[in-house]
């Protein structure tokens, strides 16, 4: 699944590029959600939204969206994981697992903290932030049950070749879960 | 009818300053509209939005809205208008009449432009942008059957006594109506 995720730009520039990221997502079949904008979601047919802690909740989103839309929250806690699952969300991406320059502001919950998410969720849970290939088979050492995935954006796009870097990265996740 | 304009907030900041907005709107059964987001606007039960060129269409936001609610669109061209009235908006917002502090990037169009732009318009027009007490007179000196009110904010805002500033302002408009 992708996430677009775009900041600090115009409501209708971000429209434009979701279309087309909608787009090149449905030809490709893969799941696309929108970061925070429930209405631009709505607008370009994007299979969902993730939302943070200071998005529109899960709830109000589920009412606008039904049933059938993916609804992400990012959770540092499991107060966090609990109301997002009583508010109808379908998956929690939790971290920064590790420290991370895309967000501003960062604090990293560390490996443990994210197993013990994993271990109280009734959600799928989502690691993020700061996984990489060379940390990527650490993170995935322990796999509860609800641990479904790993989220990246630097550790392909601050790479020379993002194609390149998305093979050896996804290489490495299979041969970790078929082993 | 008032908007609730909220610019560089975080998007539950917005939808709660929306809520507490809502609330006091409907107790005083003042339609309410929301700037830009069209999914603060649904989550918060606001009578409708208002969008301005670089925000949502209104074609989308109608779709996602429903035919009950209110569009309006800032426009500044008649092209402008036409499309706003092909995408199913309410009403116009023009301007800015006059320069303006309120926005960052503002070219002020005159009066002349608007009364043109008010002949020209399918829509009804409110007039925006540096309209005070002082020259609310004069924006309506011509009155085209389109041209339906003033928007105003630093003729209220920027004064030491809000409620004062807003009756004597009433007071004027109302005056011209009825002269």
């Amino acid at each position: 699944m992708v996430q677009l995720r775009v900041k600090e730009a115009e409501t209708l520039d971000f429209l434009k590029e979701a279309v087309s990221c909608v787009e090149v997502a449905k030809q490709s079949r893969i799941p696309i959600v929108i970061n925070d904008r429930v209405d631009i979601a709505m607008a370009c047919g994007a299979d969902g939204v993730h939302l943070g802690q200071s998005d529109l909740p899960a709830r109000q989103a589920r009412m606008l969206l039904g049933s059938d839309k993916i609804i992400g929250v990012s959770c540092q806690t499991l107060e966090q994981v609990q109301k997002a699952y009583e508010d109808g969300a379908d998956y929690v991406g939790s971290g920064a697992v590790f420290p991370t320059t895309t967000k501003k502001i960062n604090s990293a919950i560390g490996l443990e903290h994210l197993y013990a998410l994993c271990r109280g969720s009734p959600l799928p849970i989502v690691a993020i932030g700061g996984i990489n290939a060379s940390n990527v088979k650490e993170v995935l050492r322990e796999r509860p049950s609800t641990l479904h995935g790993v989220a990246v954006i630097s550790a392909l796009f601050d790479q020379p070749d993002v194609c390149k870097a998305t093979q050896e990265l996804a290489e490495i996740i299979s041969d970790v879960f078929n082993s």
